[in-house]
């Protein structure tokens, strides 16, 4: 009987066991998407325990919790890291099947030579090592990506973000690429208008010059667009409900942003025509730049609004929304292709219902000037399990090339 | 060579068929959901033959045999018993990979000892043997029950229904618990006054007060959610084309109530806003009472405008809708849950493209308080199908727990 | 191990081999849609050479090529016919697993008797070959018909073609029967003035009188689809990025063609009535011929407004449109249904997320007139690949008979 989990996981033939070994293993990991915190690269973070490096910001682990009954203290609240770390164990069981339960086993194996199955049984004696080496210096941060063999990532970053850590960690010459990437999906958030109000604040801070109307706010953007791009950004991130392609005037444009600058909430086809030109400008910058555009379409987030005023964003209430709309995505690369403004893009779907519908739309707009140009991502955040990953492969392969 | 259809079907190592045979196998049946006639179990009916059992109402076979070219005589209309099961008996070879083969075959092999293909050439024979077999006590259907070693089950009742055969039933001491589950579709049917007036006028008669205006109509469901409550109802059964959660005033509701009420049709909007107030105002009443919930959620009813005149519903012209909405879904769980009205509940979808928008959607509220609320309820109806069973509890298990 | 692509390509089991080697294999082709030129069948024109008989108007191939960074005068452009064979040779290998890639290796061994893979270094050999094989009396079109077995084809044809090549097919004699398709999607294309316009002035000249008003527009149809009628055609093909179900009265029809007909642009909500009026009176039409009709959903087209100014239509910017609407297609059907006016339907769908949607929709309309109307055509399009055909099959199969 295969050993558990053992280092032919997903391995399912011998061609695909010995791809694996002589060739994929060795290879560098190229991550150009995480959420990893710069400034732990740039300080070497120790972690003091598994519950600080595992539970602390995981919203997926949260949920599960949640989920297997257990108290918002032990997710998010007072509870003591081993208390945390105690209930973790107990949901760890009923995760099978979910990606969770892969993760954190290949996790323990391969990186903390640890090959019991967590439980509640196991869990005194696995935190007890697990939190031994993490306080070593073989466990900081910056040795555990060299653990992975990471080669390159790109973190990601906020317009605002004075990347300051970005900077720190370029100084010191640490031999892992490390780059931001630009997403400046607040910008177009413009649902409340005392959030956006905020936000401009923000903005104005990093870029040094006020914001009064609509092109002062693109020159902000422009300003950090800028300001990534000498920190070696090279790619812009876009998380999307879904894509935005109204038809508008610029004087249009201009009004709304003046209405919700003087503190005025706007009328749901206003937000429409503001997105759409907010996405249509920055897409402009990115194709200025040469740089790789990535959009995320179809979250749908924050559904529990009694917990998003008590926790926050991305604290484990996001879910799939509905499919999105592709003649919407159709006519936004349609009118930029239009105007030759169409930076590479990438188009990653959450709704696997997509699939099939995302897999040639940017082929619809390839002309051989790059090969292999028929961009979907793969799927993400709450598909990353193997089934998921082998149909939108499938789809992608047999639609395209 | 795997005998057809043998004790190992759908078995197919053998861990499941140690699972199936030494502990599956011995379990009582819970059907929490069916729409067994409960004057049937009030008076231990025995069927004269296989047509009144299996024919007598199904109209899965009926879409089956027309499919087949069998004229409608045969179904619904006044074709001797015989005749319509020697039309059935043709249709069955070509049901082949549809359930009802399997169905047909295993209550055939488990409960009739007989081991053949239904056929023509077979027809007469099973016919028979089957006929002898209902016509004797053995067979009655509380004996059907048993042989089937059901433990408990709910039925589907309206609102309006008085449940006397439930009571019999009970007063009876019959071992095998029957108790109602409260499904007040009608009450929010207001495409046609005529209908909903008939309707308002069963429900006066069944609450014994008359109904002018919103709050009375509120009244006499909770007035029927009480005497269901005292009848050991614990679950709400809500059939919807899609859920509802329109904003809406309470002068609002109570001018369109009294407009229907009136005798005046509705306009689309105003149907959207009623059947959202009357599905907030039952879900209180859900919540109050401790029930669990069901939503079955995308059936595209009564295709067939000149059967639906000629038959009426559930006659077999029934389809599977577009995908529901997600964003409203999301709102009206969210709106529940903001007022902490939210009782426990469970999402069925129709249309399997849904599958993994659905999956997470419950997971949404979790708190801790309930273990496993991840509850997305197995697909239904048209979905009974071995693949698409598998694929729904995918989805449920690499979504959640 | 498996020879490549061999005689049991696709048959994975003895009883598949068998079925294959024994029956099917020897069976004729009934190819009912194709988009064949009669011209050529007409005419019994050999080829020069593989590029012209592959890729002179192939877009699915040209699309490939785009991908793979080809430049468009290797596609459509002014390059020689070696060079764009060269080209394609060199995007095949990166077709693996899609169905272009079957097609390329199984033409060549089962025509050709080419057995090797088409790559750079196989393309100058296989070219020769091949070209030299089509320049042969035995590689004629009607040869390679009968080469083919094929029994029975319908081509596509547009209202106003005069059918001329058909009817020297006919006078020939040809043993192989080729017969139109009615295919009138132009008379629907109202987006453009100038063009539907341009389009009458086609339609009237083929039918030899006028067209004023909606009913000289409706006789001119009719005119045509007796003429189809009497040179064999049996089917009515309709391609429709949506089915029309608006509902209208005779009156605003007449307006809204009078408004076009004088060079004034329509609003949408003008063109969906107008459409849906179209669409009623062709499927009146072919219920009166006793045709059957065919419905291609799903499509969106052309979304590449750049390269359809220079290229035109149906050369490679075409994609898998969002979800259709059941909801209409049910509307739309059913009153066809009422009005005892529904010709034999066959629906195909584009994305495949409408598989299930889909397939039990004929069958809300099933009388027992007709064994099987269960109609759900194969997947079109870009879903001839194996994975989706066996899932359309699947779906049809557990859903219906």
């Amino acid at each position: 009987m295969k050993k558990f989990l053992d280092e032919n996981f997903l391995l399912n033939n011998k061609t695909a066991e010995q791809l694996y070994h002589e060739f994929v293993k060795q290879m560098p990991v190229i991550d150009y998407h995480n959420h990893l915190p710069p400034q732990q690269i740039a300080d070497d973070h120790c972690f003091e325990n598994l519950t600080q490096a595992w539970l602390y910001g995981d919203h997926y682990k949260w949920r599960a919790m949640r989920t297997n009954g257990v108290d918002e203290g032990y997710c998010t609240g007072y509870k003591s890291d081993y208390e945390k770390f105690e209930q973790w164990s107990a949901t760890v069981p009923y995760t099978l099947r979910n990606p969770l339960y892969h993760w954190t086993h290949l996790e323990l194996q391969r990186y903390f030579d640890v090959h019991e199955i967590l439980s509640p049984s196991t869990a005194f004696e696995i935190y007890s090592e697990g939190s031994k080496k993490l306080q070593s210096k073989e466990y900081s941060v910056r040795n555990l990506l060299r653990k992975m063999k990471v080669e390159f990532l790109c973190t990601t970053d906020d317009p605002t973000d004075s990347l300051e850590h970005h900077r720190k960690i370029q100084d010191d010459g640490f031999e892992i690429k490390v780059l931001p990437t630009f997403r400046p999906d607040k910008a177009m958030q413009v649902e409340s208008e005392e959030s956006f109000n905020a936000y401009l604040k923000k903005l104005e801070n990093a870029c040094g010059f006020s914001i009064s109307n609509y092109e002062s706010f693109l020159n902000a953007l422009q300003n950090r667009h800028d300001y990534f791009a000498t920190m070696g950004c090279i790619i812009a991130d876009h998380g999307l409900a879904q894509m935005y392609a109204e038809n508008y005037a610029y004087q249009e444009i201009e009004n709304i942003f003046l209405k919700i600058r003087g503190g005025k909430s706007l009328q749901s086809d206003e937000q429409l025509k503001f997105k759409s030109a907010v996405l249509a400008d920055m897409v402009k910058m990115n194709y200025a730049t040469g740089w790789v555009q990535r959009f995320h379409l179809g979250a749908k987030r924050n559904n529990n609004t009694r917990m998003m005023l008590e926790l926050g964003p991305d604290t484990g209430w996001d879910s799939i929304g509905d499919s999105i709309s592709g003649a919407t995505l159709s006519k936004f690369l349609d009118m930029l292709d239009a105007d030759n403004m169409l930076a590479e893009p990438i188009l990653y779907n959450l709704n696997p219902a997509d699939n099939e519908l995302m897999a040639p739309m940017a082929g619809n707009f390839n002309y051989g000037s790059v090969v292999g140009q028929d961009h979907g991502g793969s799927d993400w955040w709450l598909f990353v399990q193997e089934d998921r990953m082998v149909k939108q492969v499938y789809a992608l392969s047999t639609l395209g090339l």
